[in-house]
């Protein structure tokens, strides 16, 4: 029996996606086709019926936009809003701020997709006095020394856990649309945790921007699983031409 | 001693706004003047260095996207957030949708003068089958029958008072730098209770929009009381003319 339904939301494009640098935690605005992506993935939420109840997004403003102006477009803008640092992107260490051409052009492909894809092998941690470090950022105060200097997605995954099981979890099985607005490598960490997929498939596992996927979710055990394994795009086509282009990033 | 600090920011112009309409409860957007306003006001805060730690608003877009852009102008669009109906604008009644002007022609000034800002006396209620009676919005599904159909300031402020002693006195006890971002009536109501304005006094009082009021509050008894009694303007000049604007409105 489904529980709740879970959407996943990708934010669209940001100032930084646009000029191919690696962002991480590096608090980047929405370009203006982001913008018009968000809205997109509004629609398609509206067109779908697919109307939040809830929301939970990172601490970064091209989530937070992107749910913003997606549940503006469809009429959900006053649902109630949960906001974390474990729904972040990925820290990308010491990447940060860099150029991906440049950066595969000085390590060589084989490093720059180590560091991009691999599961467990974070790149080099960022220095504290790095312009692009977060060093005494209020939003992470809480954090303490835990704060991280570069994370891998096996690191991602670990950290987002807690927050699914404490926070998400529960809305889901209260029956809830839940819409989770964040990131590609938190998502993927969502998507890897929920359909099992093995450490090395994730890899190559692309989710694409402003596309809403759905899971439908029944319970299992202290978890969930989903009833559609692999979760369904509210635009398949859009979703496959896209995910063929972000497999093309960097290159 | 000053336990908390309380932002109150009323939101700046809406289409209706624009067109001289009755709004209340109808979830009318910025116009592009109101957006510029959130701006200002959202500069007004990064200037003073008044920066929230949290944020309350009302279920209307015009509150919630007021906040979203002030937030994001003084980098705070990642605080947490709560919305609920009690801070929502007063239920205008009957009058919602119609021009204030036509108002005033048909049914004289004086009873145009009561409606707008008598203390106890409400517009008389609309019909459920209105277009603009928020029939059936799912927002407010938890309401059933104590949804308004038409609210006196007095009525605003019992409705409110639970919400400030439940959720927003908790906040500045805390210690926490508070943004209330919401309307014309809700904030008149919290100024009515924080400075003890008298119900005729309450009538000539009017909050400019987009520019944020600030008081600094200490303990009295089981509530707060500001230690600067009328609160602190921003921009105390803007508020000055805006206030005079205001008192015109309808003329």
């Amino acid at each position: 029996m489904t529980v709740g339904t879970l959407v996943l939301l990708r934010h669209g494009q940001s100032e930084w996606n646009e000029k191919n640098l690696f962002t991480g935690w590096v608090d980047v605005p929405l370009s203006a086709t982001g913008e018009q992506e968000a809205r997109r993935g509004g629609e398609l939420l509206a067109d779908a019926g697919l109307l939040p109840d809830v929301l939970h997004t990172s601490l970064l403003r091209r989530a937070i936009a992107t749910a913003n102006i997606a549940l503006d477009t469809c009429d959900r803008h006053w649902i109630p809003v949960r906001r974390d640092w474990r729904l972040n992107e990925r820290h990308y260490g010491a990447l940060q701020g860099k150029d991906k051409k440049q950066t595969m052009e000085e390590f060589g492909e084989e490093q720059f997709q180590i560091w991009r894809r691999s599961y467990d092998t974070p790149p080099p941690p960022i220095d504290p006095d790095d312009e692009y470090a977060q060093t005494g950022d209020p939003r992470y105060a809480d954090l303490g020394d835990g704060m991280p200097r570069t994370e891998c997605l096996k690191d991602v995954l670990e950290r987002l856990l807690p927050y699914w099981t404490e926070a998400v979890v529960p809305d889901l099985t209260a029956g809830r649309t839940v819409l989770v607005a964040a990131h590609g490598n938190s998502l993927r960490a969502v998507v890897k945790h929920l359909d099992g997929v093995d450490d090395d498939t994730i890899a190559g596992l692309n989710i694409p921007t402003g596309i809403p996927l759905r899971y439908d979710l029944e319970s299992a055990g202290d978890d969930l699983r989903p009833t559609n394994p692999g979760g369904t795009y509210l635009d398949p086509e859009a979703a496959k031409d896209a995910i063929a282009a972000v497999a093309n990033q960097g290159r």
